[in-house]
């Protein structure tokens, strides 16, 4: 554990990845209310939403007055999810709410073009654009490549191709690039190889962030062999919720308070009020009214247990 | 993860820990059925029942006849659990039958009152006498140490008191030590950290099996640490079956599955067939009538996903 840093960044996705996936649209309201207390766990990045179609993603038609209302600290970098230019240009209407953007694309072909209907030197070409009016704008730029631990349509990806794409972001704009496992398919020895290679290829300046998915149980796994592999930046979703449940009913991100559980226990600093973390997600069960998946919502955490 | 060894030995205890906490007796015809199919997976080391007394532990009152009707190849090595001298004696009526037993109590002295009643002296005395007993009878012994990494009655348990413990269970004839994280407290440095003193202070001759629970989704984290500290000896249940679950509705043991799915990801042998011990996952499935948790048995494993 000689390599594990002492402290890490954690951006919270789940009012964009989770809400994006309930069957049930949310109020705008109860977004609002929830973005606002996520805000305030200490938490100091929020993926807030997303500028998509209405018609493709109708949970979050709401996007604009979401980044319209949502009252937040100024130490909290808000970031949205933009697909291209159209969304950009929505987003740059309220470009004093926003402080990050991520684009995504696949590593995969054919999960690129089944996700965005595109090919991936189209994908590269429109977020090239899209990144570098971004830049213009003033806005720090996240990249994401999913199914960069492997593809459920093609199996196997590259390594070598994952970050020759990172490569071509980073040389766009990027200043971070987030590495989405994004069925579950990674394991620890992988990651770990993974991450080396990327650091070697993409230079010390580059943010390097980790986004699995627990859909295997490995989640928590892969993590650890990110830490280890001096990984100091992870993207995940409160209560469980969100993220590709590849096949119907498998889990998909890694929980919020189960990562800052592990790390907490670990002395990996991450600046997150645990409880506060999990009074966000018990009020999201309450407003979903079903039961979420993360470990540490049923159990509570280790310290609460050796209370009792 | 140069110190990851090649292969690993896992010990199946869901036919024990498993159906012991069902709350709706298993009939004898399934667990035989259950049983002899798991034997055939390719696992080498399978828990199948234990001779407590019937009013305190109803499900398992059929041991006797479990053990006699279970078709058991002979490469694999079945042990029972025993809680006293007197559960030995009922073993020993079927020596022929049992290649292991493993003897058991707690870290925690007020977790073992809870559990059996007795203060740690009291049964670290009784199971001196059970293990000589059962060495005479030629049988191998396991001693199992729960609250290894935590008590939810005490909290923090020292590891110098764990290991005292299994010194002496040692030193009576145990030739295999299982450290019980009972109720989901360890962390991953603390495991790293917990079997470095632990090889130290017992010597190499002794085996050291790590028995993960995954209370806060951090059991194959915790696998991991193990791993890369050199432990080559695993239990777990199939299904995610059984395991203290502390509180109500808590996951326990790690799951048979996901542990597999994971170690073969990482090129880590178990001689296990996974396909085969899905199976028996999904037939517990059928017979319990309810849907188990593992996080493989919903989602498939990594080589499924690969060939879609």
């Amino acid at each position: 554990m000689e390599r594990t840093p002492s402290a890490v960044r954690i951006r919270e996705v789940g009012p964009r990845d989770g809400f994006q996936n309930e069957p049930e649209t949310i109020s705008t309201e109860a977004k609002v209310e929830l973005i606002g207390a996520l805000a305030r766990t200490g938490l100091r990045r929020l993926e807030v939403t997303s500028f998509v179609r209405a018609d493709v993603i109708p949970q979050l038609a709401d996007a604009a007055e979401v980044l319209a209302r949502i009252d937040i600290p100024d130490e909290v970098a808000v970031s949205v999810l933009i697909p291209n230019a159209r969304g950009l240009e929505l987003a740059l209407q309220q470009r004093e709410r926003i402080d990050e953007i991520n684009v995504f694309m696949s590593a995969s072909e054919t999960h690129n073009r089944r996700n965005v209907n595109r090919s991936i030197a189209e994908s590269l070409s429109d977020l090239e654009g899209v990144l570098g009016r971004a830049r213009e704008a003033g806005l720090r730029c996240e990249g994401v490549i999913s199914t960069s631990f492997g593809c459920p349509y093609e199996g196997h990806v590259p390594t070598a191709r994952v970050l020759e794409i990172a490569a071509r972001l980073r040389d766009a704009g990027a200043q971070e690039i987030g590495f989405g496992d994004t069925t579950g398919m990674a394991n620890p020895r992988q990651v770990s190889e993974f991450f080396g290679a990327a650091r070697d290829a993409l230079g010390a300046d580059l943010e390097l962030t980790a986004h699995f998915h627990n859909t295997r149980g490995q989640g928590l796994a892969n993590v650890l062999a990110a830490l280890e592999a001096g990984v100091e930046s992870f993207e995940s979703s409160f209560g469980e919720l969100g993220g590709c449940p590849v096949p119907a009913g498998a889990t998909g991100n890694i929980a919020t308070e189960d990562l800052v559980s592990m790390l907490h226990e670990m002395g990996v600093q991450t600046g997150i009020d645990l409880a506060a973390l999990l009074a966000c997600a018990h009020r999201a069960q309450a407003i979903l009214g079903r039961p979420l998946g993360s470990h540490t919502l049923v159990a509570g955490p280790v310290d609460w247990a050796q209370s009792r």
